[in-house]
């Protein structure tokens, strides 16, 4: 590496006597006024969602009624497309970056107070899931007035933004262009449900019929769930065990489990595809808020140093160079070297983050798999409840929250930690060779060179010891040989051990710290040892996340109800094309219609009820005659009924 | 707490005029000269050793060669004495300690020049074990003259370093009393030594036959073996385990899993117990180190403080008080509470460190139980292979010394990182609490409480949403209820969730941190998650240890191999009362004898392997025929001579 290495922009412009004029950005006030846009559109959103409601009370047709409006999505519908959601989701996490960090967290309210601004802030935190919340609802509903008012809101909320942006680029907040590139993820959202809505009306206006009552690819009879059943029943050809995998095969497989490639009959839930959206928004915010916040501060510093460091540096007895524009030239390239650390660390630790964002994917994906077919104890270490209670619901609830708020925490130590480590690396390592000065690692090294050399020989003489005379082969079978010259060797070599084993106490210590750090943002794995694993509160709420999914969207017996459905269905001659989702309920439901032809069917049920159960071994347990034997003799009148009530919630679709 | 409590020795003292006398140390030079001393016993250690070579030559009828001389102990017999092994090694470790921190690491040497004393300190890791290897030697081989030898010797050392210690009680190394302190483990074992060896000789003169080849009750032929396996195979009465433990015995339980209380049929291995004493003793010198290396300074820097520190500290625009004395008074039991803080961080690393020690003898326990009985997966989380190899021969090696070095450097680690909380907690909580005043935290805490109070609101509203309103329990199973009232929840508290989720991952990094600071010292548990457990060099190494120590002294397999060399003894009537070794080695050869009453033998020998297997499934596969099917017809002409050579080293004492 030569001089020209050191070669940066500002380089020459720093020691030059003419210093470039620093920029003053003043506050800029949108013409798009943020409080009156505000203003405007809740007042906008309250009227469509109350036109909404009114909608839904004159068409008493409409499958879901009022209710439905309230719930914005069905988080536990593995069939729904998940665009909006994922959408919303994300734009809320960008609005949550703006309440923490905007001198102005609620619009409406300008320049608040500093002893209030607390509470506008927390305010703050429930009005933009409010806002937001017509986006979300207009798509639930898909009948053609909301989606008119879908695309409506969502173009009226793009088009300020955007307008605001292009009004003022640059804001003296943090670094000039820090709000502008915050809100990328915010309009790339928006851009998305304003393409998404039109789309979904054209839809709508094409097939017309199918809009007002879902489409036909979701809910219990999605096509779905029957492939997942047709896939887990296919016999796969078993492949011979014993070949040792190649390299290659080895490299493929290794890469395959870090890159998440979709899979044809496997969809990810609702909540996870949502945690991992705005996972990736996170890494993006944290990221940008890291580099604007430190980045900017170096250049300013770089560009102000001046041969007046000379005399600061000697009040501190550091002596760099006897010429003062010389030490001004030092002083610039360690600022430089600082900076190039700390961008190398952050984007370090971006990369990492993202890889294990990836990885996590996959383990979801294979977890999810493990425990729909009842693989308790290979996800989990112990034997654990797969039924869904208070606290693995409250876990549910927060599962997206918490590995967004678990991927910053992470990134932000290992940006800390990388950004250390380089510094040492560079300020130990990298300048003193590179200059031939400092060399205070070198020469404790090399002052210290007999240590190293006996640690070197201790450590590979039992290995050679144990090759050539401990360890003997003897007909197929190792066994030990030279018993005590084995004992003497370890009784001599035990204080110089001791000494290996401090270099093994230390490499323990930076192993085990470094995996923490690295793999801190990932819910899926425990950070603690094996017979401890439930402490940690990542990985305790990731199981019981984990439970609610499964128990409460389990494909295969999601796949079972649509069957018992359309053979009711079927027999009863209905004549409806659609399904009727109140049958579901009455179907889980103690008034169970009785219907003729019930000994075919129960038959039939009878048949779909072991194969399922033989797939999969682990629903046996949470069938209710095998938990309360005595008090009600399930095993001989519990046919359909009990299949549907122990199922655990066969019908995720049929109550919304 | 009033101002009595503040009280402490020193305190009245400093804020005198008078100060006391600070006493000066001279160096010491002790009447009994070490350099001579060592040169003395180093001579007559050498004598001793020749002269036992010369007995053994000249005594072709010992049990042992002079091959026997060159074993210190055997490591892989567990039915030995352990007491005079556990005794050198923690002499050993005591002069460890002193060459890494005196100035005269080689006492041969005085006053070394610097630049060679690392030669010196290097060679002396080396002269200790050798000069200290005839007092393990002596105690090994037993005979009348070793004992005699064994006895002078530990008492000329003894007598030595008690003369020595009795000279020069105060030395001027780190503290007056360090030296005196730090030899007192050593002077116990030598104790213990000096009192071992005539004991040993008193026994030999009652049954002189006995002492020429051994105790009866060690090897092959011990009853230890036996009882092992009659434990093994006595049917234990199947406890009730559907009962649910009470209270009561569950506390019991969990104390029980924490203290090591000896049992009848269990020896554990020596290089364990050796390991747990060096372990214990390590404590004790590191608390000695830690506690002297600092808490001096801390008292000299408590006398040292007149008024002048006001004027310090207000160079550093600190003002405690208008009265210098009482700057002085607050100066004094600040450093007071610096003080005490350390102690009881040091205090707390000492006593976690032993519970540990203690924990860990309990799991070696049952994982090497587990692992005799075949219990592969109970102990490791992937399946492993049970044969000794080259690196698992090489941390069998080190597993003492490592065991020792982590004990240390989780000590160090521990006590910092405690010193640093405690002394938070008593700076921002305690001292504010008790004086009223600085109350920071206190402040900024009020400050920010509307965020408290959400975030606990937060925390709190899910769980009583989920047990009032969305958990629905109907006939004996758990549901899901309001559905879409959970999924807005879900999206309603999202932003405020993400804020929880914060506070989660900090408990998440202080949870995964403090387990690992506390568990740092143990190799018996993994620091990484369940699936990459051997990453961790401490673990791989014990995994490995505990790989050699299984296979090569299963007590099953060597009570199999006695009952085997006794069916021997009893068919040829040699009429010897004592086993003779030798044919343990000829069990093992391919020169095995061909002795009468062949057929019989095989039929034993076959049920006895029989047993042993069905007992041990593991140890199926280590057998020959079943890893080389074609090679060697095993499984035709396999019976007694398979059985010795395909279990793993069945004569751990006959070889020796």
């Amino acid at each position: 590496m030569n001089e020209s290495d050191y070669d940066y922009p500002d380089w020459t412009e720093s020691q030059g006597p003419i210093r470039p004029p620093v920029e003053v950005i003043l506050p800029c006030d949108p013409t798009a006024d943020d409080k009156l846009f505000h203003i405007c559109i809740a007042a906008v959103s309250l009227v469509v969602m109350l036109i909404l409601i009114v909608d839904r009370r004159q068409n008493p047709s409409h499958r879901k009624g009022v209710a439905g409006l309230l719930s914005p999505v069905n988080f536990l519908n593995q069939t729904q497309p998940k665009g909006v959601a994922l959408a919303v989701f994300g734009i809320l996490f960008c609005e949550l970056s703006v309440v923490v960090l905007s001198p102005n967290p609620l619009p409406f309210v300008r320049d608040p107070a500093p002893e209030s601004k607390g509470y506008w802030r927390i305010l703050s935190l429930f009005y933009y899931p409010a806002l937001y919340y017509p986006l979300l609802a207009c798509a639930t509903l898909r009948s053609q007035a909301s989606c008119v008012m879908g695309s409506l809101l969502t173009w009226a909320h793009l088009g300020v933004l955007v307008w605001q942006k292009a009004d003022c680029p640059k804001t003296p907040q943090i670094y000039k262009y820090y709000t502008l590139l915050a809100s990328v993820p915010q309009i790339a959202c928006l851009v998305f449900l304003s393409v998404h809505y039109p789309l979904l009306l054209l839809r709508g206006w094409r097939k017309s019929g199918a809009m007002e009552t879902g489409d036909a690819d979701e809910g219990l009879d999605s096509s779905y769930y029957k492939d997942y059943v047709k896939k887990i029943l296919k016999k796969c050809p078993s492949k011979p065990g014993t070949a040792k995998p190649t390299l290659c095969q080895r490299v493929s497989n290794t890469v395959r489990a870090y890159v998440y490639t979709p899979e044809e009959v496997f969809r990810i839930p609702v909540l996870l595809a949502v945690s991992v959206a705005v996972s990736f928004i996170a890494i993006y915010q944290l990221a940008l808020l890291l580099v604007s916040a430190v980045v900017p501060t170096l250049h300013i510093a770089r560009a102000g140093v001046d041969q007046d460091i000379a005399f600061v540096l000697a009040g501190f007895n550091i002596h760099l160079s006897d010429d003062r524009a010389e030490v001004v030239k030092i002083v610039v390239y360690y600022i430089w070297c600082v900076e190039v650390c700390y961008l190398s660390a952050m984007t370090l630790s971006c990369l990492i983050s993202l890889v294990m964002l990836m990885r996590s994917m996959v383990l979801h994906r294979s977890n999810l798999k493990a425990l729909y077919r009842g693989d308790v104890n290979n996800v989990y270490s112990h034997q654990r409840s797969t039924r869904p209670a208070r606290p693995a619901l409250v876990c549910w609830m927060g599962f997206t929250s918490y590995q967004a708020a678990l991927v910053c925490i992470g990134m932000v130590i290992q940006t800390i930690v990388f950004f250390i480590c380089l510094l040492l690396a560079v300020f130990l390592l990298l300048i003193p060779i590179l200059h031939g000065q400092n060399l205070i690692l070198f020469r404790l090294l090399l002052g210290t060179w007999p240590y190293w050399l006996t640690l070197l020989l201790v450590l590979i003489l039992p290995h050679v010891a144990a090759r050539f005379a401990f360890v003997k082969k003897d007909a197929g079978t190792i066994d030990l040989d030279n018993r005590s010259a084995l004992f003497l060797l370890t009784y001599l070599l035990f204080p110089v051990n001791v000494l290996v084993g401090a270099l093994l106490g230390a490499w323990r210590v930076v192993v085990s710290a470094l995996y923490n750090i690295v793999h801190l943002g990932r819910m899926d794995i425990s950070l603690l040892n094996r017979g401890v694993e439930p402490f940690d509160p990542g990985y305790h709420c990731y199981v019981h996340y984990l439970r609610v999914e499964v128990s409460q969207s389990h494909p295969v017996l999601k796949a079972f109800c649509g069957m018992l459905l359309q053979s009711i269905r079927k027999d009863s001659r209905v004549g409806q094309k659609m399904p009727d989702f109140e049958e579901g309920i009455q179907l889980v439901g103690p008034e169970k219609r009785q219907t003729r032809a019930a000994a075919a069917r129960k038959a039939r049920a009878r048949w779909l009820l072991l194969l399922t159960l033989l797939n999969n071994p682990s629903l046996v347990s949470c069938r209710k005659h095998l938990q309360r034997p005595i008090v009600d003799g399930g095993v001989q009148n519990g046919t359909l009924n009990h299949t549907a009530v122990n199922a655990p919630t066969a019908d995720a679709g049929g109550k919304d």
